[in-house]
């Protein structure tokens, strides 16, 4: 077991994903990557699936590879919270006593981000409220795989699992370099089915993560490249003919991946904070959140939100609109704290006294833009 | 240990490096990673060390990094051989019983690729030899680690080590997942000290590779996207004033590490099988061969080809010439023999019956243009 190093500089140690396999027709490998994890023993991997998949087929002879091991379908109708993760690892455990030799996370960012919590809890004990935050979990979890279903959020590649706490409302992941999947699969024919607007809206994501990045004072040539490279994916996508043809999902899977990289070295910015509140307080999901935070953001960053308008309207997506009228002061006020939270984002965009420039008042304005 | 899955879908299943660390100084972190493997333990690391810096300052504070370590300086006057590999191994071995807890390379890709050969030897007994090919070394390495001092290579971040085979002359290295460092530490400020022209040819091999990716029949849109994100990386370095600027020298060091990463999903394609054939023959360092070879390459890459001497000129850089020229007949045979034996590039560029279009004249008259 290594030692993780306290580093002197302050520079970040990036984490990689292990293996990644990309390609058409890639999940068709899972069945041999987990036999080199999980035979000779008697252990069984547990499979965390999207419920859209309990009516839908994931791919041809996907049942196969789901023999003798476990299925848990996960309700992905609302962002996740502690007692979700926590409940999700009870799953696991009173189905056996044994742990299992792999976790394997099919879905979007919520499905995987289950994977990424559970393999934690399962070799680290606690539940996940212990692990909000960063570097505090402690060994390495069960071996965990990643198979997207739907491409935008990066969490193929990122150290967190985004997750709410159910007591506090804190919005915070487990950042770990042990919450990294060891092995993920990118095969852009399992986005086929994705409904239209939450291919843009998920999508979006990464292109808006990269955009916050880029315009940040916290910058550095490595994250630059993986988030310019990103962004023209992106546009390569969405200001294309047909955002989901073959040769577009296969970019956008490209696309979430490369996104997810740029996030380790670099932070966010202005947005994912008033998204991340509109999520907390409103229940929204990450991807539309984001879409509709950017009905306020002309004056934060004007080129990213006319390119962004462009796409949607190239794709014919409508974003949803006036979400935050006819509110409660009370949930104006949550909103406002939900959203200033966010110290490192908010300086990355706007300097340490960035509570001088959203102030409540101002805060207020921009979530009735939306 | 994880056994290797054979995978049924041909898609190759692409190891990352686990940790790298990108930034002006992130040398001074070397010490806080080592720690991490070598304490508590009373064994050593090996750094090698390219033996440049014999008489060359790396970095301030250096001394105290290697201090209780054992230093090889690595003499990179010629490309390595299976040999040469071996002799470094032997070094370890001679003074120590006991296995290191880490190798080190420092270096550009001679350095790196010696500490890859030598990690992997040190695990797997036998020879270098033993090992040229495709997934032949069976344990994982000593931990290694990469700190690249010259940009462009990529060898801080491929599944190989290039090395010529002493008997047979075979120019292939070891591939293995078990050849991919685990920790590297990109700090451009490694780079001031090299000297323009070599800056410049090895710097290319990232473009060139990429620009060979870019135009075979083997492709994919993760390949792509770090062979573009790459390319314009070093458009951005060698079109612009100073290539040689902090700046520069940054983003240089992001296009080698990503052009490896590019090189983990695609094939290069004619350039790197002449060059190769220039470094078995004539002994030439694969950075100045490439350059070299590009002389010829026009009808295979125009574009790849009038970019490539927009920067020469622009950085003021002057290719060697005529190299070529008035060999023997058993030389132009045998630079033919060791272009022709690169099957997969070859194959990627110009369909499986390239040989019909690289004939025997072809070839030679190729090599005589350079």
């Amino acid at each position: 077991m290594t030692t993780l190093p306290t580093l002197s500089t302050g520079i970040r140690n990036a984490r990689n994903v292990v293996h990644y396999l990309f390609g058409a027709g890639a999940i068709a490998d899972l069945s041999a990557i987990l036999d080199g994890h999980c035979h000779n023993t008697s252990r069984t991997a547990i499979f965390f699936i999207d419920h859209f998949f309990r009516n839908h087929n994931l791919s041809e002879g996907f049942n196969a590879v789901t023999s003798g091991h476990q299925i848990i379908y996960v309700d992905t109708t609302g962002e996740p919270t502690t007692s979700f993760m926590n409940f999700m690892r009870d799953r696991v455990v009173a189905d056996s006593a044994e742990l299992p030799c792999a976790i394997v996370g099919i879905g979007g960012g919520i499905t995987m981000d289950v994977a990424k919590a559970v393999s934690n809890l399962l070799s680290n004990g606690g539940d996940a409220e212990d692990y909000q935050g960063w570097d505090l979990v402690r060994l390495p979890g069960i071996f965990k795989v990643a198979v997207p279903t739907l491409s935008g959020t990066g969490a193929e590649s990122t150290r967190t699992c985004v997750m709410t706490n159910t007591a506090s409302g804190l919005k915070l992941g487990m950042n770990s370099d042990f919450t990294v999947f060891d092995q993920i699969i990118l095969d852009p024919d399992l986005t086929r089915t994705v409904p239209r607007d939450q291919y843009f809206f998920t999508g979006m994501d990464a292109f808006i993560h990269c955009m916050e990045s880029l315009n940040g004072s916290y910058r550095n040539a490595i994250g630059d490249a993986y988030s310019s490279q990103t962004m023209q994916l992106c546009r390569d996508v969405f200001l294309g003919d047909d955002m989901m043809s073959d040769e577009n999902r296969a970019k956008l899977m490209v696309a979430s991946y490369l996104g997810g990289c740029a996030i380790a070295t670099s932070y966010v910015g202005v947005l994912h904070p008033f998204s991340a509140a509109l999520s907390v307080v409103l229940g929204l999901h990450h991807g539309v959140a984001n879409c509709i935070t950017m009905r306020a953001m002309e004056e934060f960053y004007p080129e990213g939100y006319s390119e962004f308008y462009r796409m949607a309207e190239r794709q014919g997506v409508s974003i949803p609109e006036g979400v935050c009228r006819n509110l409660t002061d009370d949930q104006y006020e949550r909103l406002y704290a939900a959203t200033i939270i966010h110290e490192k984002p908010l300086t990355n965009a706007l300097g340490e006294h960035f509570k001088d420039i959203l102030t409540r008042w101002k805060v207020r304005e921009l979530f009735l833009r939306m």
